[in-house]
């Protein structure tokens, strides 16, 4: 049974998502379909790009993942498909792949990709506004149903990619950036577990606030405690215990954030 | 495999729309299910008239449509199921199909409908103010079960419509209205491209603010351009391209939009 | 065809519940999966029990029901998986599942409950912040693929309870509190119909306001009025008729809700 994973910067209000349901089982009635998220800030491509990154691996081989995070639908930008990682990728050519791509090239996966530009595995009608619906849909229900990549479109391979943030080296660590805030107000960073040199001696600033040291979990920490955390995403994160950064720090996505070692500090104030 | 959608005013923190799958599931364990949207605003039959009116037409024939906006539940107001266009509908009888009615009408469908009075195929205990649980969710399980329309209830001719407001025609044009606002702050109008002389000479006024033309797509204009557009429902709406035009026009659903023609608007200087 | 749900605190933006659906359907494909809520406030484990409670009993024999609210992540606190009422439920040691628990105590059915402790059954790498992908979405496919409870983990009886407040007596009726507000506004107390001498001569007092008498229903009272009400859950609510009782009365969680009965009152009056 084929899996069809959908994620948008829709909301859930309009019924829009319902309707791409209702599209893909009137072609493979067979499949399951999971909602990604529909919270994506409109036209945020690159917050896109990274929840569909951290959640692609977790999928079964021969997922299907339509990503509609859209701000040039109905312009010459071309809508795609892509094959690696044994899953696929379908939505439109700007970059919200980004990050699937590069993970896939680290882990040595090779890359089939077309355009989509086969209108026979479309809606009979294309709106100029809604390529979820009328274009992504239709040819992720035709995968499903056992058409192959190269039946649905041209191969292509100059896929558009978007910059996602990397740390920079500072005399003591590394200056990395908040990419990202979730549901509960943790401030994720672009920062891994690869640049931390001690967990003990770590320091994290952002903004006027300090943190001192990576904790293992939340949950050993006391109430209200500012903590620096490896996340399940294996991201370097600031987590208030039970609350929300966010709203402490007042930090937004784009904020620097230092990851300071004092071992290394100390090296420096040795040596000069 | 039968496909049932859930509509309603019911949020997604409580938990009254996984109970309606359990309800379902324990009945017809082999349907899937979408969620059209659960964020209509509370009690607003009109809203939820318009997304189930827009989404139907993508699902597949034989789908069953549940729609819970209900502020009657509990009254004397009559439950029902209908039977056109190849689909069914389940909800209370307070107007809330009445745009699918006007829609199959149109399209020369036959209609069949009932009032749901038959127990047997409800929950052994009925509540007074969820019967989307006790009522709507299971006689949509005994339908996908293969039960008849007929079995469920006694046949009624005299179901309840809500009127949607109809543009009106002015010397220069028309005039609309703003019946909804989408999760991107589109205003979306009664006004469709039958309404349009020429996407060139025609202005869109609302409150203070004119648009002049129709834009083919919101992709080709600037980002924070204001511009009229047909949209994906065959809608004629205003947007801001990547941005919000609820949040630039402050403009609420009921506010008036004037459609002019500058050539008519010429014709009729001429003739005065 | 087995049934899981999913309740939480994740919030529906960062794709996490979606994650969890990708790694049950990577065991366990032929599984139907129902999200119950994501919306429970974070942290809020008596919030997350009452939802479990009101919604598991509406579900099919064998469904399996995922919760995971859980601030312990990481730390010593254990996974559990219980059958109890011929359903499965998995998540932390938290008293999350108090009020299953109770229910099914109350009903008669027995109880078996395991620790989680066999990482066979989980994913390779288990993060220290969201068991909910690593341990306990792939117990469950397990689960829906016959595995019994007593392979999944050792046999546990001392199940972590917390305790949601129960009415207490009064000289003229009870003295119960708001422990929840619906998407609607309404105010929904622990106080039930057993509670209630006669619905003609019952007054529900919550801060400064006084609801004189139990309507039947929502529908046959005027829009705008405060009504008491037996809500589709059998516990007494507070709520105003097309409207929101908790933006009317500013009333919140925790707020004590004196139920008087006048006749009980009169009587007392009479004796003293």
């Amino acid at each position: 049974m084929t899996i069809v994973s959908l994620l948008s910067d829709f909301g859930e209000k309009d019924g829009f998502t319902g309707i791409m349901k209702g599209v893909i089982w009137s072609i493979a009635p067979q499949v399951q379909i999971a909602d990604l998220t529909h919270e994506i800030e409109p036209q945020n491509i690159c917050q896109g790009a990274i929840v569909l990154s951290n959640a692609f691996p977790y999928f079964p081989n021969g997922s299907i993942h339509i990503a509609v995070v859209d701000p040039g639908v109905g312009t010459g930008r071309r809508a795609i498909a892509i094959h690696t990682a044994d899953q696929f990728f379908i939505g439109p050519d700007n970059g919200i792949f980004s990050l699937v791509l590069q993970q896939a090239e680290d882990r040595g996966f090779t890359l089939e990709s077309v355009e989509l530009d086969r209108p026979a595995f479309w809606l009979p009608n294309v709106s100029r506004s809604f390529h979820g619906r009328d274009i992504f849909a239709p040819v992720a229900a035709h995968l499903a149903n056992g058409r192959k990549l190269s039946e649905l479109g041209t191969p292509i391979q100059d896929l558009v990619r978007i910059q996602v943030p990397i740390p920079v080296r500072t005399d003591d660590g590394w200056q990395g950036e908040i990419i990202a805030i979730d549901h509960f107000g943790n401030l994720i960073t672009n920062l891994t577990e690869q640049h931390i040199l001690s967990r003990q001696s770590a320091r994290l600033k952002v903004g006027e606030m300090t943190v001192t040291g990576i904790s293992q979990t939340f949950g050993n920490r006391a109430a209200g405690d500012l903590v620096a955390i490896i996340d399940s995403s294996n991201q370097l994160s600031i987590a208030v215990v039970n609350g929300s950064a966010a709203n402490r720090i007042k930090a937004k996505v784009g904020d620097a954030v230092r990851l300071v070692d004092t071992q290394l500090a100390e090296r420096k104030t040795h040596a000069s």
